[in-house]
């Protein structure tokens, strides 16, 4: 993919690009449904001069499938069955839009529908590009700074592969490209480099990660959520089969939950506030011993824009793993963030957090951070600290 | 916004853009980091034919944030001292990369960091565009397919606006940009033709309509979570001050977590399964009685891809509602979605039902669909049948 534009839904902005066009293959996606700001298919009936004509095999399709559905078809929908003359049809299974292919020269124009899962299925179905040997691969990295990243990889452009950094808080992307065996190469570089802030890559996320690992243990995982509120818990349950190792999460976004769910000591609330070590730690211990799991995970923290004190910033949050031995804590302050960065940080570093128990980092990788060239997180407190259970 | 385009990580491939574009005002997003793929400030430099010149009130502050975090400079961050000479340097204060402003003739090139964080605060301050009577807003509808949400609106292009729809699964988005009274009076049209379908605007989402609702009338709601599993609840706490409304939920994902936390009774699992109309009421009445809050809701369902039967396909979920009235119950089959589609498509779908009691809709719409032109959703069981408690 050399290039991508974004045309507005104007008929002469998408003739006059159509038009000037290069590239041997164009793909464009959008502009194909009922309404009337969908205009792709009069705009490539102009760019080619040809009237747009019925297909009678389209209109079959759309007449059976809103018949199967008991829907009335509504006047706008028979548009969906014009298409440019002399166009090849590329019917659809999976929505009321077909696509469509036109050639110009040696050039090859694809019309698919914008709504992403069509898209797919579209490119999928009719975009047979000839398999190359070339390959594209991601890794995902929490915990470490962009430059400092760079500095731990120096040396791998020299692998003949194309080296791209993306900061896509709160994680930091490198895509590595090239020839399918430099990027294997410059894959085995990387990890040996930077793989104590590895935390997932293409074929695996870190929820996959960390199923893959407790469910070879049969072991399970609870949850127990304040300022995240169900997002560790929904993360979690993203992959399919999450129910062998994920049984059961609290929500315990109020104080008395916190009591009532999972046996927080309202003494030790009134002491050290909802947002700290202790209340994190009992949180923990609660929820593993409720949910009778062999982990769990508990954060409390203040993720803003309010709420905030000197002493306890928004951003500040405590982490607690309750493990078969013992109980861990972790304290981030991820600084300058919206409260949607909070969560989202939040949410990362509790999994982390988790990974790096399964995976034994701990003793190896004893500090997350620092974190600081990109001002996202810092750690300020006693981390994991291996407390007596209560 | 006429344009927008995406250039690949390539000196000349920027550099050649630089030169071609057209517009009064150019703001580039990206590329202004330490790393070696960060290459905008090079093209721009090309592109004016100046030298890259070191600009010291930069430095001093990317030397003092540092310090000030304990962390070292590495020899990459020096280059984001590096401008263009003549530009007018861009100072942050969320980031450390600046950005700057070139001019050349009648244009202005902005350059700001592509951290999308930092590119709205750079353009927020830098970027003081005069203001103008064009307003452009969004309304969000859920239930309601694109085809027939056109024919509701049937005559609003007469009204001097510009209407784009597009299909965001599980909504429907409507966007009317125009001059600011025209965009007032297609927005009043709109709501009268469709109100029934609306849920969101761009000035306040599902989530802070429901908090609004619930705030006013000092009402609470809790979670009870299957499929799910805490996505429901950590929508609802998107919106800060939501602990005024909500204090707690249930990610109840395996049955015996159901039973013990919620009172599910095992016979009605056993005789209905988890899925189904009363798992889902029995769910919701143990989330409120636990949580002693005013409305609960609960979803069971099957995300899928695996999971599914020929009476209970994938895509199949029973939301109930209890309410101080009783408990209410929907079921929606998500037809053709992905794991994640299902689950997105029954947060809203859940947040819809409970924004629908709370303006009193149940009875003037009493069903929400069909919703069958897109193939999202179809109701296929009795919905919104109060039951008695149990």
């Amino acid at each position: 993919l050399t290039r991508a534009h974004f045309i507005p839904d104007a008929l002469d902005e998408i003739t006059r690009y159509l038009a000037q066009c290069k590239a041997s293959i164009v793909v464009v996606s959008g502009g194909l449904g009922p309404t009337t700001d969908d205009l792709t298919r009069d705009a490539a009936a102009l760019f080619m001069n040809v009237p747009l004509v019925e297909d009678a095999l389209a209109l079959e399709k759309l007449t059976s499938l809103f018949a199967a559905r008991n829907v009335a078809l509504t006047p706008n929908n028979f548009r969906q069955c014009l298409f440019p003359q002399g166009a090849e049809v590329l019917y659809s299974t999976v929505g009321t839009a077909a696509g469509f292919r036109l050639e110009r020269g040696e050039q090859n124009f694809f019309f698919f529908p914008g709504v992403p899962r069509e898209f797919e299925w579209f490119c999928q179905t009719y975009l047979n590009l000839e398999k190359t040997s070339h390959q594209s691969s991601t890794l995902l990295f929490f915990g470490r700074g962009e430059s400092h990243l760079e500095n731990d990889l120096a040396g791998i452009e020299e692998l003949n592969v194309s080296v791209g950094y993306r900061a896509a808080y709160p994680v930091i992307e490198l895509k590595l490209s090239g020839a399918s065996q430099d990027v294997q190469h410059a894959l085995s570089f990387a990890k040996t480099r930077t793989g104590q802030w590895l935390i997932a890559e293409d074929d695996e996320s870190l929820s996959a990660r960390i199923g893959r690992l407790l469910k070879q243990r049969a072991m399970t995982v609870a949850t127990a959520e304040s300022c995240t509120a169900g997002g560790i818990a929904a993360e979690i349950t993203r992959i399919s089969g999450s129910s062998e190792w994920f049984h059961e999460g609290f929500v315990t976004y109020a104080n008395h939950a916190k009591v009532r769910a999972l046996g927080v000591l309202t003494p030790t609330l009134e002491q050290f506030g909802a947002v700290s070590q202790e209340v994190a730690c009992q949180m923990a211990l609660g929820a593993q011993r409720v949910a009778e799991s062999t982990y769990a995970i508990a954060v409390t923290g203040i993720a803003g824009p309010t709420g905030g004190t000197e002493l306890k910033p928004v951003g500040t949050v405590h982490f607690a793993l309750a493990a078969p031995d013992g109980v861990w804590h972790r304290h981030f302050v991820f600084r300058r963030q919206s409260r949607e960065g909070v969560r989202e940080a939040t949410i990362v570093a509790a999994l982390t957090f988790l990974l790096h128990h399964l995976e034994e980092r701990l003793k190896d990788y004893p500090t997350l951070g620092p974190y600081a060239a990109e001002d996202v997180m810092t750690e300020t407190g006693p981390h994991e600290s291996p407390l007596s259970r209560s």
